[in-house]
């Protein structure tokens, strides 16, 4: 029997890799549903090529376009977050989250809500709405598996003992393109500099979060409700070669990492097949060749987004939200050359200094905090 | 329940940290039988202190003295191979099997035979009568647990996947004290500076293996028989920090290490509490403090200890016990500098070449192959 999946936000990186893999594994996996937020002409040549049922864009304006393209090949077209939660919540028993951003909560939710598997690409659905998130997984025996290579590291390596054995788990970072840049330049520092992540190819946004290290952050805040540990046994640790991807150590000194060439199809492939595995095209490591593998701790001071992450997830409440669309909001004024480099830490401080932090109640709860935090973010810099 | 344990090899350094986590644990372990090979007052003070029902010394000779220590004691003493063998089939359900060399063997089938679960920390068991074992291992329903820290790190990192999506393992090596000596310091390096290993503190015979890598080796025969592995799916890698203790490969192109400080607690401790752990004294790792680990491919022909084992092993049959045989005759002459360093693997090759490699069909059978084999060797050195 073919496993039956839907792909949620199948046209993008996560998405792309997702097929590469489902499509070199056919007697496995069935597409059921596939969605994407814009992109209506490659949506449909996915929908085609897998031979799924429904093909959704959230995108209303592009359902004509969509439905066009998909006439007379049997897979329905639909848009709207109403046909997205049906993509996530419908017969697929496999759901892979990899929308980006706020747009994904109300369809990982539902998969969640619904009992799925969900194979977790999509930051937000745990940082702004993590108690929510698994909270619901606990009452409908959802499993929620981590895309992220650091995450998916922590959970394999969580095989190797009983949860009350683990003592620690540790985050490792490349520390990012100012990993050694002296605070003086990263004051300086241009959205081109930033951007430059030294092992990873990403997008621009999560790009500037890795050179602020508020990436590693949001992912303390994510290793957190994913794995029930407080923030006091998650560590960071910085290792440029981004070769460990994370750690876990259990109570008798044994550390037990999982390793591997930077290249997103072995964490995907971990999710698709769990507890199985599938062979991938990623290269194989070669330590030899590799040869040296460096590790530091790392320094708070020039990297204040660890510090406010760390806050954030000790406050609780809705402070996560808060971070993350602070953050979301500077960066994207940092891109757009409005703001400085270091601004971005000082705003996103700013905006938890400023909000109480009540939980959120519901996932219309947490986007209209996001939404708020955004609005006061845009009002702040504007009186300045 | 407490767990009934047998420590076979109660006085030296495995048994030691053994005892030594015994009694941090009382509340899980009951020790019910030690042994130890001459010292007859280390073991009446073990039995006492342990409660143990049974004290086995093997020199038969010991055995008035130990009966006079336990006198009174309620711990009944033994001597012999017969008692030896009862205190590892007896009533213990874990059996720490830490007698050094040949003289383990029999103990160790007795303790498989009777489905025991043993924790391995004899090499000999493995190395010279392997398939014998595993295949003991398999009738009766024994648990094999490898005390040995490359063994156990790989055993550890299994339980991430199954076994049919392991792709290879890795053992990591020091690469001892020749490292990166010249073929031509080799042949004139002496037996000080050959036992000066740069991480472990460990016996003379034990440092040679590693100047030599025959413990690699022996380690890669081990590893063959207790992971069902072929020879060419168990690669070596050098780690001069001995700070990953070893890797396996899964087919997605995961890789699974486990890492630790260099302390024999962690591994004893994980093959005491298996499935679950307990709590050790061992230093924890912490990387930012190592700050880098290195790893190189190993130098096959400065070491051709590597390759006469992985011939040996694909020799099979009892190829591997003239291997190991002929290289402890070969160190004791080399520890007595009879012979050169590189004398070591030449005279192991040239037991290998002259030998015929039928299968031993019992542990007797085993034991005769090893006194042949070093009769052999006395008998070559004697004539040359």
């Amino acid at each position: 029997m073919r496993r039956k999946i839907a792909i949620l936000g199948a046209t993008g990186s996560v998405g792309t890799s997702t097929l590469d893999l489902v499509e070199r594994n056919p007697e496995r996996f069935e597409v059921v549903a596939v969605t994407a937020a814009t992109n209506s002409e490659a949506l449909a040549d996915i929908a085609r090529r897998t031979g799924a049922a429904l093909a959704v864009v959230s995108d209303e304006a592009r359902l004509p376009d969509l439905a066009e393209r998909l006439a007379g090949s049997g897979c329905r077209a639909a848009a709207g977050t109403d046909a997205l939660i049906e993509a996530a919540a419908g017969e697929a028993e496999l759901v892979i989250a990899a929308i980006v951003g706020c747009a994904g909560l109300r369809p990982v939710m539902a998969a969640v809500e619904a009992g799925r598997t969900v194979a977790l690409a999509n930051k937000e659905a745990l940082v702004t709405a993590g108690a929510l998130m698994t909270e619901a997984a606990t009452r409908s025996g959802a499993t929620l598996l981590p895309v992220d290579s650091e995450h998916n590291a922590i959970f394999q390596c969580l095989a190797c003992g009983r949860k009350e054995d683990v003592a620690k788990i540790v985050l490792t970072a490349s520390g990012g393109p100012f990993r050694t840049a002296s605070a003086a330049a990263m004051r300086e520092a241009t959205p081109a500099e930033a951007v430059a992540h030294p092992n990873w190819s990403m997008g621009a946004k999560i790009s500037v979060d890795s050179a602020t290290m508020m990436n590693k952050g949001l992912e303390l805040i994510e290793a957190h409700y994913l794995f029930g540990l407080p923030a006091d046994r998650i560590d960071i640790l910085i290792h440029p070669q981004s070769v460990v991807h994370s750690l876990v150590e259990f109570v008798d000194g044994s550390v037990l990492a999982q390793l591997g060439s930077p290249d997103m199809r072995i964490p995907i492939a971990y999710a698709l097949a769990w507890p199985e595995r599938i062979a991938t095209p990623a290269q194989r490591l070669d330590l030899a060749t590799v040869a040296r593998l460096e590790f530091e701790a790392p320094d708070f001071s020039r990297f204040p987004a660890l510090g406010l992450a760390r806050e954030a997830l000790l406050a609780g409440g809705s402070a996560p939200i808060v971070l993350n669309a602070a953050n979301e909001a500077a960066v994207a004024r940092f891109l757009a050359s409005e703001i400085g480099f270091t601004d971005i830490a000082r705003i996103v401080g700013q905006s938890l200094a400023e909000h109480d932090f009540a939980a959120p109640r519901s996932i219309v709860e947490v986007l209209e905090i996001d939404r708020l935090t955004r609005q006061r973010v845009a009002a702040a810099l504007q009186a300045a």
